[in-house]
């Protein structure tokens, strides 16, 4: 990555951040970017992104085409991505024009699961029991070695449940290996753990991090429903996610806003899950909660910003609009607290098509 | 008015906001907007119009082009505005074709100086000694009928102390009411007060009424500095000025966000200074201290939607960041707080390029 473009200098306001991605998240980067006076040019291969709604340029492209892809690069003073199956090599070429953070290792490593893994390993973290499969042979002998029932999962592209499945015996996961179309996979044990919980982080290039208080997260179909902070998390506990994703995010020498996601066991211990090399839905109490949110601290980061502090001032509860529950737009707009919807046109289901904050008075931080 | 159009139900997510004007009112309108997933298109005849860069659509025009504001009003579901000082017809062109909120009832008595005191006095409120002043001889006879020193102020088109000159002497008076073009004008009587406030207040249509605590105001050079929630206000004074502002919304059968600037005087009364219909410096710091800002209330009304909830969550103090002040963003971005940059070019002498919002724990409410 030597030939990897990096700031000289903070991009000021009136500069333009570039995003790739024009989902919700890169809305809600957009967003934060015009409070601080930055524009945002949002680059998406879907025309009806709803990130586009928000920002000053928008280029509608595939993630392959070279040219539009350096068009964009050229039109801004700094790029980042609203999710992480980015192709590598995408990123490589607009960092040969433009700075782009978080850096293509973090990206690289983040996008297989099996390597994930490993990085997590190598970090001292502990997670889960995984097996590489790359063959239906292979299949079958990760079921052997594993013992017992897990999850295949391909190692690429998945997210929210896709690119899943349970499988219970070595017939099952030399069948789900193949449903996947062969697609280098891993199975994964089961965690027996206690309750799920995230840690949204970010780390600037000097070294500086900034971890928001880590919120209990609630996940139902493979979707997040709802986080919750404080959960029930120790204060202890607290200080070790905040540990492990400062760990982490030193050892990618990261720039941005990460996600760590954990399993609480039930003897107390942290599983590292996965890590989410952006801004995440576990995240977004904090528009409300903080004074700087997950979204601005990682424009911030990005940016060559100062990082804002990560207190937070109230107790919040952030539950995931899924779906045609958007249809009940009227019903949510009446409840106290803080409505956001995405702009989305179809209400799919499952897709996330908005969220809902309450807060509470600050009860522990 | 009984040609112009209402809204036979609320805008839907998706549906379009017109925003007419494009300053950092526009923008921040078009922001909270966005959260409720909302589209905005701004109309503004500046082209470098700072709101333009988070809006999904933007004309540029003339306030005064028929066809231009047409084409504009048609493409939106409800129009509404960043500044009184809109044209009447402009209003009246647009309310034929689309609903817009606040009405033309209340831009058209706010947009003049004497107009809105003789409204203030006739809801039974107290407001400053007025005389208008149309002719020089009648500017020397208002002097003599004020019985001593005061402001000169054109009826229309003032702000931030522009359009006011403080006159000591009769011949002071005429050169002012000269030297403003003999454009229509009042002369004021100076108050002593004790200190200044305003209440930032919503109304719907069905009637309901939401008041933001009133903050206490400070202005440099007639350019609001300071605004402090909870100020010196008491508790009932906060009350009174809440009801003063209903009393004021109710009486224009008001749609949107209205601020009414206060003078609290040394006996504890409150005096009312002006009327702005719209959202307002002073409830800039709505955004981080209440679920739902005064933008959002401001669109939540508008659109036909319930209002939220007024009530904060904490103790602010909002400070403007004014002219080359803007130049120390570096500095801005390092305090602990809530940095808003307007993404405005030049940092003219006492332009509002951005503020800052400090919160602190809850200490009453």
């Amino acid at each position: 990555m030597s030939l990897a473009k990096t700031l000289a200098a903070p991009v000021p306001p009136g500069g333009t951040v570039g995003i790739l991605g024009g989902g919700q998240l890169g809305r809600m980067l957009a967003l934060a970017a015009a409070r601080l006076g930055l524009k945002t040019h949002v680059f998406c291969d879907n025309p009806r992104s709803c990130a586009f709604q928000v920002c000053e340029a928008h280029t509608i492209g595939k993630f392959e085409d070279v040219d539009a892809i350096g068009a964009f690069a050229t039109a801004c003073d700094v790029v980042t991505f609203e999710f992480e199956n980015i192709p590598a090599t995408t990123i490589a070429h607009i960092a040969g024009i433009v700075p782009v953070n978080p850096g293509a290792d973090a990206l690289r490593i983040t996008q297989d699961r099996f390597d994930e893994k490993r990085f997590v390993e190598s970090c001292g973290l502990k997670t889960s029991r995984v097996f590489d499969v790359d063959s239906a042979e292979g299949a079958a002998a990760a079921f052997a070695a594993l013992g017992g029932p897990g999850v295949l999962k391909t190692r690429r592209m998945g997210y929210d449940g896709k690119g899943q499945a349970k499988v219970a015996t070595p017939a099952e996961c030399v069948a789900a290996f193949e449903a996947f179309r062969c697609a280098p996979s891993i199975l994964e044990g089961f965690v027996d753990f206690a309750f799920e919980a995230s840690v949204v982080a970010a780390r600037a290039a000097d070294g500086s991090f900034a971890a928001f208080d880590p919120p209990e997260n609630t996940h139902e179909n493979h979707i997040l429903r709802r986080s919750t902070v404080p959960g029930r998390l120790t204060p202890a506990q607290s200080e070790t996610a905040k540990a492990l994703a400062r760990k982490i995010a030193d050892a990618l020498d990261y720039v941005g806003v990460l996600a760590v996601e954990l399993f609480v066991l039930k003897d107390g211990a942290l599983l590292v899950n996965e890590i989410a090399p952006r801004v995440h839905n576990s995240g977004h109490w904090t528009i409300e909660a903080c004074a700087v949110s997950q979204f601005e601290q990682h424009i911030r980061a990005v940016c060559g910003w100062p990082l804002g502090s990560p207190a937070r001032h109230a107790d919040a509860v952030m539950e995931n609009i899924l779906g045609a529950e958007a249809n009940a737009w009227m019903d949510h707009a009446k409840r106290a607290g803080a409505l956001h919807l995405y702009g989305k046109g179809e209400a799919r289901r499952g897709r996330k098509m908005g969220h809902f904050t309450t807060l509470s008075p600050l009860t522990k931080s």
